[in-house]
């Protein structure tokens, strides 16, 4: 499959997040106004937001949340950017990790110079199992919901005993994963969930935590994770702490062709790989679902197209909707052999004082999961740390040169990877 | 606003609309499914399908209509062409222009070399008050629905109204565009009503009708047009016979770098100029909400990018989701002066045998406006025509080198132009 060498460079000039979490009084519009106006106010040199020419507009489901299609105009509206071309894509929650590849693609193009590619979800403001309705939209609907049966917890649940069936992996592996999440999360002002899991069990407010400070190995202090209790199978054994939350949330970068990106920056972060693939519903993949095909095929793509490969990685954002997706993520990446992931994640090797942490901005699990949002959120995260600027979170102990965003809509009907290199 | 030439030829090898209607026992998958077997076989040299190298998706609202989206994964799976990047572009009814002009974008890029682009609704399973709920996510939800309670005949009832006032033109000259857009799709077997306004009113069968032959000027046979009861009000001065139907059905191109196009067909037709741009609700226009523009400024720039002006276009497929639309249309395409299409167009300036034909396939009114399939089923029949392939409706009398198609969402919120052009 074809993908080849982009025909012009394509730099980061910005980026920002809105904080995520539950906001009952804010649209997914005011969600975009705030991570739009953050991230213009990232551009080094500041930039005429008439310089820009164009919108991306990643969204999974506004239709359904908020009774709002049509989302590029809207949107282009709301920033005062029209009468700007300004798309929505659409990947499920993948959407905004498409969203930035199109905005990628289109200044290669020679089309534009300067565009905006954002994210938004704006999910808190229906119940719960309307959300879970929602979310379904992104299965196949007749084959996997309708006559399976099956919830989206429940296809990562049993993708999830398919591995711990294979490789002898346990629920505590699975718990590590939210764990250092969260204790990276707690370094995030805004993370929906900024705290430790421990503390946010116990809903205290303290929030302090040494990066990288959870040693490697089970703790008794964390027995209330394995507890039906407080911490309740959603979809077995998937607990509710293995599950990314509900959230509301948007997420900007703003890219530009790599000769003019100079006029904004002195600090240059270029899109050096950028590789997307499809699957089918799972029970299309052969005897095998612990690894997603689409995101082997997309991590090989992307690796060849910045002509590096997994080891020269220094850290990564991935799509951990769910502690298990995490586990999986790893080994697809080629960061882990197939089958170890779960193990070594559990020794230490995916922390923030890793040789190559992994969601050091809390991922999913703690930063929260807004869909449509979710992909350019990573891609900012990583172009954050990639400019060193991530305040306590940042990763001090290797220099970054490279660093990877990994996306997956569905059960990874879509996957999309971008890699990253400060110049 | 940039909109720069291509950095490479894009031409389109392929291409097919399914049967537009309503099909009960049909998936908008199954319609894919007919319009890409279509497509496919309409590539002169053939083409293996492994050549296709990434899929665009045009779908307004399958979420709603379906329950189904991430509908770009869907269909790579359906069509056998999984793991093919596959993407979902929504932008209302202009979804599939817009998944068109992605697609053109990327090949521009040189991330691919072959393309597939395509459309789909599937919107006559849902009682039609949904329909009409569903519609309203194209348009500005909390301001125009929630505030305002327009729908969508309401809003461009008001744009009717005001240009009725300002120019004189009266109901006559609205249903004089449905009757020369019916009366051109009734040459069009693929047409939902593929019949004349008088034998489809009348539920006749026989829609035998040479082209070109309704004479300028109002008729006495057709006033059952006037009449309240066989053609109803639906949002004054709109009446049923001024809007487009409910419509279920999908379309594809097919679309190659042209340095590989040769391989596929000898007959090249490329895609000269494209250009999007979008508004606000029209209550942003200022005073003037007789011309839409966004449609303007995206005709403007199409005619820049491809070097022509609106004089050089032999004919054009445009967005007449109500009569009304195809008048705004055609003047804010230039092709008349403002004020002065609803005349020109019942003095016959439009009709299948003028200088500019307008609609030949028989536009959304006859055709059909399955929503996300209408921006590529106009590009596919400006194709089709370009190549002398149009059977009973070709435009014979007058040499073709150049056609439009005008694809809008909503009130004008996207606005998506192309042009083609025979080599």
């Amino acid at each position: 499959m074809a993908n080849r060498e982009l025909s012009r460079g394509v730099t980061i000039i910005g980026g920002a997040m809105s904080h995520f979490g539950s906001y009952p009084d804010k649209s997914g519009r005011d969600l975009m106004a705030e991570a739009y106006t953050d991230a213009v106010g990232t551009v080094d040199k500041g930039i005429d937001t008439n310089d820009i020419e164009a919108l991306y507009i990643g969204n999974f489901a506004g239709e359904l949340f908020e009774r709002q299609g049509h989302m590029g105009h809207i949107m282009a509206d709301w920033l005062g950017l029209v009468p700007r071309p300004s798309t929505r894509i659409e990947g499920a929650c993948a959407s905004s990790g498409l969203a930035f590849r199109e905005a990628v693609i289109a200044i290669a193009s020679g089309v534009y110079d300067v565009v905006l590619a954002a994210g938004v979800e704006k999910m808190t403001n229906v119940p719960v199992e309307k959300v879970q309705d929602y979310l379904a939209a992104a299965s196949d609907v007749p084959y996997e919901l309708d006559l399976a049966a099956f919830t989206f917890p429940g296809l990562y649940a049993a993708m999830t005993t398919a591995y711990m069936s294979k490789y002898g992996a346990s629920t505590e592996h699975l718990m590590q994963v939210a764990i250092k999440n969260h204790d990276n999360g707690a370094l995030n002002p805004k993370a929906q969930f900024n705290s430790t899991i421990k503390s946010l069990m116990e809903h205290r407010v303290e929030r302090a935590i040494e990066k990288g400070s959870p040693k490697p190995g089970w703790r008794d202090e964390y027995d209330f994770l394995r507890d039906e209790k407080s911490n309740p199978i959603v979809a077995d054994p998937l607990r509710l702490m293995d599950c990314s939350p509900v959230t509301d949330g948007a997420s900007c970068v703003i890219l530009a062709a790599e000769e003019v990106a100079k006029e904004y920056t002195d600090s240059m972060v270029n899109v050096v790989g950028t590789s997307q693939a499809s699957a089918g519903p799972f029970t299309t993949w052969g005897s095998d679902i612990t690894s997603i095909p689409s995101a082997r095929l997309a991590a090989r793509d992307a690796y060849a197209m910045a002509g590096v490969t997994a080891k020269d990685i220094d850290f990564a954002e991935v799509h951990d909707c769910f502690t298990f997706a995490e586990i999986m993520a790893v080994e697809d990446l080629g960061f882990f052999e197939p089958g170890t992931a779960a193990f070594a994640s559990s020794d230490g090797e995916t922390s923030s004082v890793s040789d190559r942490p992994i969601n050091i901005s809390g991922g999913l699990k703690s930063k929260g999961h807004p869909v449509g949002a979710t992909g350019i959120a990573q891609i900012q995260e990583v172009w954050t740390q990639l400019r060193g600027r991530a305040e306590r979170r940042q990763i001090s102990h290797k220099d970054l040169r490279l660093g990877l965003a990994h996306n997956v809509g569905g059960t990874g009907g879509t996957c999309v990877v971008h890699i990253l290199e400060r110049q």
